[in-house]
């Protein structure tokens, strides 16, 4: 089943009030199961290259079915999937995409966040993918 | 001055509530006076192809500094500005986008809604900019 | 022969003088005979669409041997060409693009002046074209 | 506040002049505070590749807001940024493009140079960024 737009909004809303926590700007983006934008949320005065950063985030989790940074972890010079990232119109391999499944462990969708270091991105999109559960 | 979150949210829900008065699942986009996304959303079940033609929608407002609607006046065949649409990555020129200007008249940003008629996209765009104003 | 940076920089400071007289921001694009950039120069405040525009206008002029407004004739709905613009990574076939050829007739590069009106365009492009002849 | 012509001129020439002393052709690209193009220049002679790289210092430097050689030790493999180039339209991480600030250090645009060794071309750059703040 797709994420819905109610869903979207109360993961965006979790994830843009732990930003504001820790005082980063951020942007949040939320496709559904097909990678298709579903929400996008640009708080004031991010840096701009995180626009794209945040949405390649979301679309890479979705379309790898893990994490950002776990494609990462498979992407490195010598690694089975090297250089992945030039694939699909652009991929991200660095934390701040999180994959979100339904209970069957079918996938609805996925965050992707991106403004700050890769540990605050993380984290902020963590906190948004937790409110999908809800 | 550049669109604020506050704005751009404002804007969002104001135009969603029209799209929901009416009944048709639309999908509402905001850039900022760059024509840089600043706030998406999609509401459920709307027709695929319309979330592209949203976001372009805005970014042809901003781009073009008139209405989207108003490029199409000029960009009919044997007009001015035929096939404008193939420039900057891909413009829109049916109604639905709606140019933001500040109280001094300087380009601040768009609003660009797609999903249903034309007509109701540009219903739905026009509550959105009036939103912007308050 | 290509277009040397003496030749390029002398259209431009012309066809910038011309936009300046006629009190219109103009972005004024030179390629050389392979329709690559060579100089390219944005006057402030001018329309961001127009940027992209003046550049595929040299393009365009340099790619199909003839200045952007003649492609035009031939690319309306029932011509020859009808939606070249879609070719070549986006062609704009509405004038403002001008051809440049040295005394043998060989083609040399081109220029394309985007801005202001369709007919202020090709007046400042012209005067610009001129200058390479000099 | 946005780059100025007259700024991005003084810079070009500064870099230009710079170039010349070393004797190396190059191309210099001035974005603005949008990563928009500003000014470009391509000397007579140079690599073709350097046209495109010289474009993306820029972009890469507004848009990561740092010095595009800053970019290049976060995108290492392994790194925090790995890869990152493959986003925003591809951006180029090695030295060449600096970031320009204003005196609130508010960023106001970028300049690219390309077309020698990464040295010069950041040795070029440096000259043309100095220029910004005269």
């Amino acid at each position: 089943m797709s994420i819905t737009f109610i869903q979207a909004q109360r993961m965006a809303e979790a994830a843009k009030k732990k930003a504001e926590e820790i005082g980063v700007a951020m942007n949040i983006a939320i496709v559904d199961e097909a990678a298709i934008i579903k929400l996008f949320i640009r708080m004031d005065n991010t840096i701009l290259a995180s626009v794209d950063i945040s949405i390649k985030k979301a679309r890479t989790s979705c379309l790898c079915g893990m994490d950002s940074g776990e494609v990462g972890k498979l992407s490195q010079p010598g690694g089975p999937l090297y250089n992945i990232e030039l694939t699909n119109g652009g991929l991200v391999s660095f934390p701040g995409g999180i994959l979100l499944k339904d209970s069957k462990g079918k996938i609805t969708g996925a965050i992707g966040v991106s403004g700050g270091e890769v540990e605050q991105d993380y984290a902020v999109a963590t906190v948004g993918a937790a409110a999908f559960k809800e």
